[in-house]
């Protein structure tokens, strides 16, 4: 870029949105991304890191001088300062605190005690809090001294002494209620704070079940800590569901499409590892066939068939039974019935496909008792596939491995070698 | 079940909460489902129908007397009344429609004329209004009269004579600012709301971009129809994530995992016939070798790890691209660099992967040549598996086909012909 056109971008840049420049460094390879984040001001820094994916915004944020990054976290919210925190190394961490003023100092500490992914790691601490005893009127004259809310605030919290929770009002409601009484007789005494530990993904059900807006986050002696608002929640919901696709093609889940070809490389090359040896294990099945494989070439021909309806019919099922058990629909009571199911499915399914394929290989190679023999293989694996379906995710869950990581590969090796024995063994058995 | 136990399942199913109900029927087998349905109160069928997902919901309503439906959609939001109507056959929805009041009646038709899947398809009506020229005070006044505010009301619209939207004020601004002055002077003139016949996923985008906990929705005239509240946009942005997997898998977005067999199996059979017709080909194309195939068997069993190792390669591109494009991240300025990087992870992959399986076939098999044979076709692949992953989800982009969907089929043939075509090929060449 010339010296006029730096001047030009910038200037360009200096009118976007945040939310803007953050998806544009988004969509940019790496080099593109160092010089954006070079022209734009530095006072949107920390509106612009708070929007990014923990992977881009990990990238940039170990390229910034401590003292830089400690400017552009002042004012952000806990939760997102904590974010950008966790992304550093040790060294530079410590570098970054030493360079903020105390108060935030102490902030970042506290956010940082807080594990990541629960609801302590996405909670924020401006709320306003109440005491029970005053009225809805001092209440009103409190706010109109304060001059604006927190965002997302659509609750104030009621507290003791002790700063212990004990009730809640939307502030519709001191709107419409009578400014005489008393902020004990119109708050919701049925209030539960969310567990600090509670991991995210929990958090992200009550409030997609509750329809909540915000909800207020407790220790473990209901003394309240902070607040979480739907925003956040929102990107915990879209993550979640995004998971469980990454994961089934082995990827990580924040893996970024723009990152370096070297670090690309080496993070699915792993999965391409594990696949490498079931595709060996596979060939090995086969190899106890060789016999056969020699004799008549054709079975070689019409060998991947099999194995590959089963992948794709257990893949369906193995989808759906991953979904349902990320809602909560799946359970010890409905395993059986989902089982038998499947194996329906399976077996209609495979008398479809077999009689197809039957038909196809007899007026193709013109060989009946083939057609017959694929028949067989093709109804023997979509019943597997409709069993390996279910079974693995539930198998792999009660090992506390993730099914959406490791369910695809074993199920493709359980029908790969399902396939390959019923067709190549009967074949040996009857032509052999 | 016994008289006793009907009786006893009724009393727990009162002491649940709709969500808790809805979340039963959708892990229930359909006969249970119908038995549920018979036990809960007939007053809690509306709060449930709003919680189900499309197709359950729909199993239900379909067996529902018309005048208890009728019934059960009095008081529901207008969004909920047009999901819950729409899902009815004709003569049923006329005759829901008959049993309706007046009031109902007109609008749920009002709720109809909007398109599904759009603004106007998700929003409701009850929005409060301000006229400009009154005081805060007044404001205030009426709602304390009004008493309740409807669920996650965070603004108020200030309208024109003609309806027109021409500012919002947020209530907690309201609670804050001078009551003297006026809501003209107070309100926030810079809004722009949702067009009617926005699509709901960009609208899900917008929230998301926005951080919007409501937003106003406007007629070709700017004049307003309703609201659309985060409740709503957070399904959408389930649904729409979820969307990508299950394509992936050939499933439905309302693939209901506990739906009959039947029915099932219907939907599921059509993606098992895409992928035989794509497994045939790829048989054919190993027929064209057949010569090499009769003449080692070796070569039959090796066949299937290069068209897999492919296939796996070319989906971990494919997902991040879908993903991408999902994000908003990939457009015309970037899709030739993203192209050299997928090229570039598949040559370093390709050289990697290509090492490993010639050693391993050397050593195994004692011959050197199919080894280096192997490691060609791997190489190859990996190779077209990177470049098919960034160009089939574009160019299917392009003639608007739904790449979730039908990308999977593709690569996957393509892979499949390359790895087929790039192995037997170089053996007959060298061996032949």
């Amino acid at each position: 870029l010339s010296r006029g056109m730096y001047v030009l971008a910038r200037r360009q840049l200096h009118n976007l949105p945040a939310w803007d420049i953050a998806l544009l460094l988004e969509s940019s390879p790496p080099k593109a991304r160092a010089i954006i984040w070079q022209l734009v001001d530095a006072d949107e820094h920390g509106d612009i890191l708070e929007e990014l994916s923990e992977e881009v915004q990990k990238s940039i944020v170990r390229q910034m001088a401590p003292e830089k990054l400690a400017a552009a976290t002042e004012g952000m919210d806990t939760d997102d300062l904590a974010y950008v925190l966790r992304g550093l190394p040790e060294p530079i961490y410590q570098e970054v605190l030493k360079s903020m003023d105390e108060q935030d100092r102490q902030r970042a500490e506290q956010a940082l005690s807080y594990e990541e992914d629960t609801a302590g790691g996405i909670m924020n601490t401006d709320t306003i809090t109440l005491r029970a005893d005053v009225s809805i009127d001092v209440v009103l004259r409190y706010l109109r001294l304060k001059g604006e809310l927190p965002e997302a605030t659509d609750k104030l919290y009621v507290v003791d002494r002790q700063d212990k929770l004990i009730g809640e009002i939307g502030i519709s409601r001191l709107l419409t209620v009578d400014p005489s009484r008393l902020v004990e007789d119109v708050m919701d005494a049925d209030v539960h704070g969310i567990a600090v530990d509670m991991d995210e993904t929990e958090v992200a059900k009550l409030f997609e079940r509750q329809d909540w807006i915000s909800a207020p986050v407790v220790d473990e002696n209901d003394r309240l800590l902070g607040r979480i608002t739907i925003d956040d929640v929102v990107d915990i919901i879209r993550e979640d569901a995004q998971h469980s696709m990454l994961s089934m093609a082995g990827l990580d889940d924040d893996e970024d499409t723009f990152a370096p070809v070297l670090k690309s490389t080496r993070r699915r090359s792993i999965w391409l590892g594990v696949n490498l040896i079931t595709a060996i294990l596979a060939a090995a099945v086969s190899s106890l066939f060789e016999d056969i494989l020699a004799q008549m070439a054709i079975l070689a021909i019409l060998n991947t068939i099999v194995p590959s309806m089963g992948g794709i019919a257990g893949s369906q099922t193995l989808t759906l039974v991953i979904r349902g058990m990320a809602l909560g629909h799946i359970g010890s009571s409905n395993q059986r019935w989902l089982i038998g199911k499947e194996l329906a499915i399976g077996a209609l399914n495979g008398v479809i496909w077999a009689v197809l394929i039957a038909t196809v290989v007899a007026v193709w190679k013109q060989d009946l008792l083939i057609g017959g023999i694929i028949a067989f293989a093709m109804m023997a694996n979509l019943l597997a596939a409709g069993l390996a379906g279910v079974t693995v995710p539930l198998i792999l869950k009660k090992f506390d491995i993730d099914p959406a990581l490791a369910g695809g590969v074993i199920l493709t090796t359980v029908t790969d070698v399902i396939g390959i024995f019923a067709f190549l063994g009967t074949a040996t058995l009857l032509l052999g």
